[in-house]
């Protein structure tokens, strides 16, 4: 009884977020603004990426980011003062993931009329953001080497519907069990068409090919 | 509208999930079993300490294992071959965590009438988990060294509700900025009873107090 009255709820929360994922997408297609979803587990960096991913590309394009989480703002504050970008922090009140009426939400309290690329940084957690198209242009999963080479095998939704995967922290690679073949092969068994970047957030490593590939996936839809 | 609907539902879940909670600890103490609720990001080592811990007790006690997962069962199978205890594999069909309902049907079907110990490996997630009480004795959430020290900021509900936090992967700590007095700092602010413990799953560093706290806990219930 129980198993059937939340199926029947996340159904119709599912239909909703189709639809306002839609209108997300139209909006910032109006707006000509590149919408990417980042997304990884708790401490896999994506605050840190971040940073640096701005800093490489702000000469470029007027940069905006959209904070997610549960609570705090603690991300927030370390972007705005380290890349200078506008920052909206979204409290998710207690929800594990960003939906596309959140999104949305964000969006138009932020305003984007001056801006060309929003970057949303979803609450970190592999198993929700995965379930929820926000609309966004591209979704990216940043994947630490910490974690271990068998998560894909483990949250296989993230990696089947990821756009491009981050491998980052490759500069803790020597103290660590994580073999990358091995995580791309897992990968590219749910995905064959993913994107891979071996980057290290801490020192820089790879990042020059990630802005490459940036630059050319915004001017694309920008141009 | 959305929003009210949703909530109307959350209520009737955990108003739901908190009577299944009270059934299971009373389910527990009737068969004499002390149930250990093991949480983490993913990544974090929660398989690898379990194997340690259980290596750690399995003289003294009568240990079984559930497995929760989104979807695979490769860290059972690792369990399994590692320690030879009984394990369980469930898997929770896309849910982000086990609730009271879940762990009462997996002890029921594992069955527990030759068991002292079970242990629960949750969902990889510092969210969704906190929020259900699956009637466990001892809640233990695993912070890695590599997903920093503002962890307790982020996900405050998980570590207010922690019994015990485990420091793990400190043999990784020369290459990460992660310092362990700030983030027992933060743990305390939340959560000023909550107990700390600083290993390696990797090297055994730090288990020999958690196996004492482990057995001093088990025993003091099953005496």
């Amino acid at each position: 009884m129980n198993h059937i009255e939340i199926i029947d709820v996340k159904e119709r929360v599912e239909a909703l977020n189709e639809q306002n994922a839609a209108d997300v997408r139209a909006y910032i297609k109006r707006k000509k603004v590149y919408l990417v979803n980042v997304m990884s587990s708790p401490g896999a960096g994506k605050t840190t990426t971040l940073v640096r991913t701005i800093n490489g590309l702000k000469e470029k394009w007027r940069i905006a980011v959209m904070e997610a989480d549960v609570d705090s703002s603690v991300d927030a504050r370390t972007i705005q003062v380290l890349t200078g970008a506008k920052v909206i922090q979204l409290h998710t009140g207690g929800s594990c993931h960003m939906d596309a009426g959140m999104t949305m939400e964000g969006l138009m309290t932020m305003g984007i009329d001056d801006v060309d690329v929003v970057f949303l940084e979803n609450v970190g957690n592999l198993v929700c953001p995965a379930e929820f198209d926000v609309g966004a242009d591209l979704r990216v999963e940043i994947l630490s080497v910490p974690e271990g080479d068998d998560k894909p095998l483990k949250y296989p939704l993230m990696f089947r519907r990821a756009d491009v995967v981050i491998e980052n922290k490759m500069d803790a690679i020597k103290v660590f069990d994580y073999d990358p073949a091995k995580a791309e092969e897992r990968i590219r068994a749910l995905n064959p068409d993913c994107v891979f970047f071996a980057i290290s957030a801490l020192n820089g490593e790879g990042f020059s090919s990630w802005i490459d590939y940036l630059n050319y996936k915004i001017a694309e839809k920008l141009k």
